[in-house]
């Protein structure tokens, strides 16, 4: 174990729910480093919290514990899952918001024309997947509305002190997963989707780098849009391959998202040259 | 001592006042982890600030020391405090943002009728107070308008240290608090405030799940809201209870602050049914 | 070393970003204390993330890296360089956010009139100053849009592991840097600037206590106001020197920077009385 937790949640940073599960973590795991990842996913935006998560994750060193909450069904009966995959491990409501943890392949491809939606996938080989049932792991009484402190932030002591995955809960042979943040070729180009808007407001899309057609150009709200090289020399609306590897509508000293009026969920297209 | 100091601000995120405070206290105590409650506190909102963190200390280890720093009268002759309460430490301004540390029992109940204010309260047995005027203690020259970090940041780091908590100033027999968070019965009901808003826009009340009444429900500026189970069940306005233990005002998949234009210090009466 | 690294950015809280460096970090040089000065730089604004930053990074140990990457420049051929001075290490794009590192007389003055501009400035004698430019310690491939994560955090674990600064690439003689936070005297007094707006809406000015006239008042847009001595005792729009050793002007239980419709760059006179 590396000693890390990660936290990612939609609890914002007014309140003292995120200090909540840091204190319980502690108790149970004294030592351990917890880091943000964030508290900012838009509440109960289960997708955008997925793919924040997503792009973070994998940078931190092998023996991480990686709790995610956006949660819009807590206290219903959703279960809660854990999973160990390539030496991470991962808590949180099995809604989607853990896709990250499963591999492309197993996540399967959005339809062309159709939105994200997390749907039931099965685990593959080599991937321990577990519903988080011990009660005795709990802190009792659990909270209706606050299953991070009381659940989740358990379960990840648990884990970064070295303990048995499987003590936690059953194995389960499925999870529900978003499809793979990747668009889709549709009649026109890459059917892409905004998955998230950042601080800057740029767009972030699914759409992948590797995908392009030479010289295609990109269709947002009534706009056409060309690729430009770094934001440093884009002036104007502009679309550029971004730090995750996809394309990214941005405005230079500006919000794309404003300018356009888009975000999560709308679409972009790439136009073949 | 846990190694661990809490920060309860109502700094706010943008400036460097919380990582001077970081700093110094990293300075003076090394190898401390540091963990932040909250810093976006309204601007001088103590009591939004005395919930918040009433909300979470108690989550953390034994020998932990929290500093609360929500300081309207900063560089005025106000005192500041420092507390050895239940195995933590608590470290202030004398104003009511420590409330916490005193037993509701000690911190009497608020009137029908009447809104929270801190009054000075008698330390009870067992709890050792103390006024912070130890200048040896300080980092100075002490700043008129942050004392944060000048004054608490290098006490809670005494402490942190295990330093005398003595050391820090002569014994004090009473301090700042407001009454117990807990809404009193009034003629109509249990007659509660709105103690804080959280990031979601609950409205998060003082009206605790144990004294209401069978079939209760809820009054909240012109609306009559009943209770639900749990925020996955309920549509539309509800009463609901929540992770703090009392009675929460929530809008799924929105804000009962906005909705209803209602804030802290704003009533909400339990009525019988 | 003091095994602490802090992170100056304008990265916000919403996204993955952060969480990354912090990753990539933590991967090469586990244990690291990564402490949160800012990521609330307004976007690409370079000069408060220099300012507030220059009001932070003394209060830590000696033996802390310190990396700010305010960086419209992203992907463009500016420098990135390292620094050591003061038994403190320095990582950022060079574009004047680091300058906090340079002592005042060797940044010069602002001349009276005229606002803040990043220039070239001769490194002293004493403080060693390097172009990170040696791709072995890259995280590749280098991101055209987050050297934040590829170049900076992995020269900045390099340097909290004691690594040698010299082996991130050649000595430079000079970096950018802006001129000294402090007002010049201009025809009506201290010609000063708002550097920074802070969270309560006070603006913050380099206007030096030790610089002012007995019995100066201040102008600000339309408005003459005068000198308080704390936050406490001021009532209405006054100036009060704060806890960076200069005039702030603040509105009690309100924003000045709403008050008066002044931002960064805005100018505030020291009136000689």
């Amino acid at each position: 174990m590396s000693g890390i937790v990660t936290l990612t949640t939609d609890f914002g940073a007014r309140d003292g729910y995120v200090a909540s599960m840091k204190g319980v973590i502690l108790s149970l795991a004294p030592g351990t480093q917890i880091i943000d990842i964030t508290h900012d996913v838009g509440p109960q935006a289960v997708l955008s919290g997925a793919f924040v998560f997503e792009s973070a994750w994998r940078y931190f060193p092998d023996g991480t514990v990686h709790v995610v909450v956006v949660d819009p069904g807590v206290g219903t009966a959703r279960r809660r899952i854990t999973a160990a995959a390539g030496e991470h491990y991962f808590v949180g409501p099995d809604n989607g918001c853990l896709s990250a943890l499963l591999p492309s392949a197993s996540r399967g491809r959005r339809e062309p024309g159709a939105g994200y939606r997390a749907l039931a996938v099965e685990v593959p080989d080599g991937l321990i997947t577990v519903a988080i049932e011990n009660e005795a792991v709990f802190r009792g009484p659990v909270s209706a509305t606050f299953e991070g402190r009381d659940v989740f932030a358990p379960a990840a002591a648990h884990l970064a002190r070295g303990g048995d995955i499987e003590k936690l809960g059953p194995l389960v042979a499925s999870m529900a997963a978003f499809p793979a943040f990747r668009a889709p070729s549709g009649p026109r180009g890459l059917d892409g989707r905004v998955v998230h808007v950042d601080r800057f407001g740029n767009l972030i899309t699914d759409i992948e780098a590797g995908d392009l057609a030479p010289g295609a150009t990109f269709r947002a709200g009534s706009r056409t849009i060309s690729l430009s090289q770094t934001y440093g020399t884009a002036s104007g609306l502009s679309a550029i391959v971004g730090s995750f590897g996809t394309v990214e509508i941005a405005m230079p000293n500006g919000s794309a998202a404003q300018v356009l009026g888009l975000g999560p969920g709308d679409r972009v297209v790439a136009l073949s040259a």
